[in-house]
C-alpha cells in the first residue's frame, strides 16, 4: 500500500479467528516489524496438507519497509511458520535466548540456519527503526522465556502480549514483570492485541506449581517404573518432572526425538537444571529396578507416531510399559485429539499400567498457559488501552474478550474484532478499520508450499469418498470408430473381485453411449467424455448410492 | 457353535471396546435372545463409510435359535442396526411403546415396517422361550422408556442393565423401578451386564430437572426469540423446553427432520404433552412478535445439514437468527464434534446472537444420560451379582467399572472385561471364557452393506492423502512397440496448469522406462506396470515429498 505519513497500521496475517499461524504487523510510515510467524496444523478435511502457514504475499510487496521480525516465544503457533517466511523474505530475527534455541532447531532441520540473521534480546533491550522504538516485558506461560512487546511510535504506544497467564509462582523464577506492565499502563497505550484462547474460562489459570505437587505425589505412590507424557516445549513442568524423580531416587530417560532435542537447547541455556548422572539412555532403561527410573516422553496428544502412541502398543524397540507402571499424561487434548488419546489409554489400561490422564485426576495433571478470564482483565486494567485489539482466538474468544475488555473499563466502540487481513488505521489517536490487504491460508504439502488449492483439495475430497473409475477407449483416427475398449480401472470405489457384474454393465453402458455418439458422427472427444461420465455416474448411483470421480480416457490412433 | 445342554452363553457381537452398535446376546442350550441391535458413526479414518454395524455371520448361522430381539431403548447405538439386520435376519423384536414408535420410523424409511414383526412390552411384561423367562425394570436415561432386562435361565439369572442412571426427580415421571431391582438381586444374580459409559466420571450423575431451571432462568431472561437445540429423542429435555416456552408465552416452532418426526411420535404416544394450538410451522415464526416465540432444533452436534448448522449462517429458509436472539445449546458435544460445534457458536455470535453453550454455562445447559461412578456403585451393591460383565465402553471405562464392582464387593476374577465375541460361558454356577465367535465391523457406503473394505479403504486413504495419475500407454499386438502416449492424467495430486513441467517429465521418464524394457525385448505387461509405477513413484517423491497413486494401463492394439 501507498504508505502515509503518520500512519500508524495495525493488522493480523494470521490468528484471527483461528488458534494457530500467529502472525501480526504494526508499521509506522514506511516501516513496518512483524511480530511472530506461526503455523497451523489442518483440520481433517484439508486432505494430505502438512501445514498452514500465513499468506504472506503482502510481506513479500513490500520487503523493503521490514525491519524485523520479532518472535514473542517459541510455540509451534508462533514460530512454526520461520522456514518457509525465511525462503521467501530473508528479515532480522529478533528472539530471547530459549526462544532463539527453539528456531535454530528448526532452521537446521530446513538447512537455513547458515543465511539466517539471528538476534538475541531479553526483557530490557531496546530495539529502534526509524520512528519506532521498541522495548519488551516478560510474561508468564508454558515455555520459558516469553516476552510481550511495547512499539512506540510518535502517534502513541502500541502493546502486544504476546502468549500469557498470571502465574504468581511461577516454576524456575520465570515471574512476569507486572511491575513493568504497570509502568507501561501509566505511561499510556494506545492500542492493546492481547491474547484471547481462555476467554471463555471464568476464573484464573491455575499455577503450573499446582502440577509439580501432583506430580511428586503421583512419584511417591509409584512402586514402578513413571512415564511422563508432556509437551516437550513445556521446560518448566520437565523441571518438575526431573524434581519429583530426584525426591524419589529416579533416573531419567527421555525418550522421542522433539524430547530429546528441547530438553537439550533448555539445559544448554540454562532453562533446567539436571543433575549430573541422571540422565540415562532408553535402552538403559531394563538395567535400573523398576523403582528407580522414570521415563519422560513425548505424544501426550496421542500423535501416532510419537513415542506414547508406539509405548502404548509397546512397539517401543527400547522400554516396555509393564502391569504396575505408572502413565502420567501430563497435557489437555487440544480439541480434535480427543479420541486419539483415549485409544492410547485404552491401550496402557490394558498393558496393565496406571494410567493417569484428564478424566481420572481430580484437578489434572495439566494446567493451561493461557489466561483466564480474570487474567486477561488484569492486563486490561493494567495496561488501560484507549483502542482495544482481540486477538489469537476463534471468533467466541475474541467476542468474549470485547466484553470482558468493556467490563473493565474499554470504551464502547473502542474494541476491534478484526479479520486476518483488517488494517487497523490510527492517525490522530483515532483508529478505523475501512481497508484489507491480501491474507489466508497457504498450505505446505510434500515440498509443496502453497500449490494444493481448492480444486486439487476438492478432488482429493471426492477420491476419499468414493474412490474414482477410469474408463480408456481407444478411436481410430481414420475411420472414428471404436478400436478399443472400454477398458475399466477402479480403487477407492468397490472391491473389484465381488463387483464383476456391475463392472461389465458399466462397460457395456460405455460402449454403447460412444457408438451411439460416434454413430451419429458426433466426434468431439469432449461431448463423448462428459455423456460418459453422465450415463456411467447415474448408472453407479442408481445401484450403489456413490459416487465416484469417473475419468474418461479417450486415445486417438 | 454345537449347543449344550445346560450351557448358559453370554457374548457380545457389537458394544465391547467402543460406545455403539451395541449387541448383546444370551444363549441357554438351543435357544437365543438378542439385546439391542445398533450402529455406530465412522471416525474420520474409515472414508466415505455412512454407518457401521455388527458382523451377524453367528446370528446368520444361527437363526433357527433366535428367540427374539429384544430392544433396551430407542437411541440409535441400540436400534440403527435393526433395519440391514432384519434384510437378513427376520426376528420378532420387542421393545416398548416410545421405542416401537422410533424403530417404526426407521423401518419405515427403510420400506421393512411391513414384513416385520413388533410386539410392545412394558416394565411388567412376562416373555418365555423354553428355559428361558424374561422379565424387566424400568430405568432413567435420557430417553423415555427405557428397560432394563432379567433372563431367569435353569443356570441362574442374567441381568442386562440398558443404560441408565439413577435420576431421583426425573421429568415426566420417569422413574426408575429401584424397589424392583433390589427384589431382583435378593433373589440372586448369576451374572450382570452394566453400561459403562460413564465409569470415568466421579461422583453422581446430576438430575434432568437441573437443565430445566436453568432453561427457564434463560427463557425468561431472553428478550427476542430463543433457540434450543438438543437431541430429539431427548423427549424429556423437549418437555422442559415446552415448560419454559408456556411459561413466557411464547409459540414454539420445531425444525429439523428428526425433531418433528420424532416429537410427532412422543405426542402421538403421549410422552410430551404440548398445549394445543402452541406449535407453530417454521414459516410462521415472522408471524409473532421476538419475545413469543422459541424454536427447538436438531443439530447439537454441529452435523452441518442439520437445523442449528444452516441457522448459525442464516442458510434456513424460513427462519433468521437476529442480533439479540438467544440460542442455547442443551448437549455436550460427543468426544470428535468439538470443532464443528465451536464453529457454529462462532457464527452465532458474529450474527449478533447470545449463545449459551458448553464453556460459558456454569452447570452447563446439559447433564448426561448415564451414570456416574456412585450410581454404577449403586447399580452393583442393588444387584450383587456373582460374576460381572461391564459392557457398554470403551477398553478404560470396563477397566474402571471392574475397579468399582470390586469396590463394591464383586470377588476378584469375578469380573470378566471381554472383547466382541469373546463367549463367557456358565456351566455348574461356573464361569469362564475359552472361546470366541466371529465379530466384527461391517461397513454401510450407500447401499453396499459389508463391500467395502480394506483393500477399498486403503486406496481411498493413498487418493485421499496425495491423489492419483494415470499413465496410458498404446502398444501394437504385432511388433510390439509403443504407438501412443504416454498420456498422463492427474487428480488430487498437483494443479495441472502450474505443474506442466514435472508432469512433463512424467511423460518422459515413463516413455524411456517403457522403450528401455521393449526394446531388452520385455513384453510382460506386468513388469512395464511395475517398472513404470516404481520409476515415477520414486521421480515424484523426490520432486514433491508426496506419493500419489501411479496406475499404469496399457492398451494392446
Amino acid at each position: 500500500m501507498a504508505s502515509k505519513e503518520n500512519l500508524l497500521s495495525i493488522f493480523a496475517l494470521g490468528g484471527i479467528n483461528e488458534i494457530g499461524k500467529n502472525m501480526y504487523v504494526v508499521q509506522y510510515a514506511d516501516e513496518l516489524v512483524i511480530i511472530d510467524c506461526g503455523a497451523k496444523f489442518p483440520d481433517e478435511s484439508l486432505l494430505g496438507i502438512d501445514l498452514i502457514i500465513p499468506d504472506i504475499t503482502y510481506l513479500q510487496e513490500n520487503e523493503d519497509k521490514i525491519r524485523a521480525l520479532i518472535v514473542t516465544h517459541g510455540h509451534e503457533d508462533h514460530i512454526g511458520g520461520i522456514p518457509y517466511f525465511l525462503k521467501k523474505v530473508n528479515v532480522p530475527i529478533y528472539a530471547t535466548n530459549f526462544t532463539l534455541g527453539l528456531i535454530e532447531l528448526k532452521l537446521t532441520e530446513h538447512r537455513l540456519l547458515g543465511d539466517s540473521q539471528l538476534s538475541q534480546i531479553d526483557s530490557n533491550s531496546n530495539l529502534s527503526f526509524g520512528d519506532m522504538n521498541i522495548t519488551f516485558f516478560k510474561t508468564s506461560h508454558s515455555i520459558p522465556d516469553c516476552l510481550g512487546i511495547v512499539i512506540e511510535t510518535p502517534q502513541g504506544n502500541v502493546v502486544h502480549t504476546g502468549d500469557f497467564k498470571f502465574d504468581l509462582t511461577p516454576v524456575n523464577q520465570q515471574y512476569a514483570d507486572i511491575h513493568k506492565m504497570a509502568e507501561i499502563g501509566r505511561n499510556g497505550v494506545l492500542a492493546l492485541l492481547s491474547e484471547s484462547t481462555n476467554a471463555e474460562r471464568p476464573g484464573s489459570t491455575p499455577s503450573e506449581l499446582l502440577v509439580g505437587d501432583q506430580l511428586e505425589e503421583a512419584f511417591l505412590r509409584a512402586k514402578r517404573k513413571v512415564f511422563v507424557s508432556t509437551f516437550a516445549s513445556n521446560v518448566n513442568r520437565v523441571q518438575q518432572v526431573v524434581h519429583a524423580a530426584i525426591k524419589t531416587q529416579r533416573k531419567l530417560a527421555l525418550l522421542g526425538r522433539s524430547m530429546v532435542n528441547v530438553v537439550d537447547v533448555a539445559m544448554s541455556r540454562g532453562y533446567v537444571q539436571i543433575p549430573e548422572g541422571m540422565l540415562i539412555e532408553g535402552h538403559e532403561v531394563g538395567l535400573y529396578p523398576a523403582d528407580k527410573v522414570a521415563i519422560l516422553c513425548t505424544g501426550s496428544q496421542g500423535e501416532p507416531m510419537a513415542a506414547l502412541s508406539r509405548l502404548s502398543t509397546n512397539g517401543y524397540r527400547d522400554v516396555e510399559v509393564h502391569p504396575e507402571d505408572t502413565v502420567i499424561i501430563a497435557a489437555s487434548p487440544i480439541p480434535g485429539n480427543e479420541r486419539s488419546v483415549s485409544r492410547i489409554v485404552d491401550n496402557l489400561f490394558a498393558l496393565g499400567a496406571k494410567v493417569v490422564y484428564g478424566a481420572s485426576s481430580k484437578t489434572g495433571m495439566h494446567v493451561s498457559g493461557h489466561g483466564y478470564q480474570e487474567d486477561l482483565k488484569l492486563m486490561l486494567t493494567l495496561m488501560k488501552p484507549k483502542y482495544f485489539i482481540p486477538i489469537h482466538g476463534e471468533y467466541r474468544m475474541l467476542h468474549l474478550h470485547q466484553l470482558l475488555a468493556e467490563s473493565v473499563g474499554v470504551a464502547e466502540g473502542h474494541t476491534f474484532i478484526i479479520k486476518n487481513g483488517d488494517v487497523v488505521d490510527i492517525e490522530q489517536g483515532s483508529a478505523r478499520v475501512t481497508r484489507k490487504i491480501l491474507s489466508g491460508d497457504t498450505y505446505v504439502d510434500g515440498n509443496g508450499i502453497g500449490d494444493v488449492g481448492n480444486v486439487v483439495l476438492r478432488d482429493r475430497r471426492q477420491l476419499s469418498e468414493d474412490g474414482m473409475l477410469v474408463i480408456v477407449i481407444t478411436i481410430s483416427k481414420s475411420d472414428k470408430k471404436m478400436i478399443s475398449g472400454p477398458d475399466t480401472i477402479t480403487r477407492g470405489f468397490v472391491f473389484v473381485k465381488d463387483a464383476e457384474e456391475l463392472l461389465s454393465s458399466v462397460n457395456e453402458l460405455a460402449q454403447t453411449t460412444v457408438n451411439t455418439l460416434l454413430e451419429a458422427d458426433i466426434h468431439s472427444w469432449n461431448i463423448i467424455k462428459q455423456s460418459i461420465k453422465k450415463e456411467v455416474g447415474q448408472f453407479l448411483f442408481q445401484h450403489t448410492k456413490r459416487k465416484p470421480m469417473i475419468l474418461p480416457i479417450i486415445i486417438e490412433i
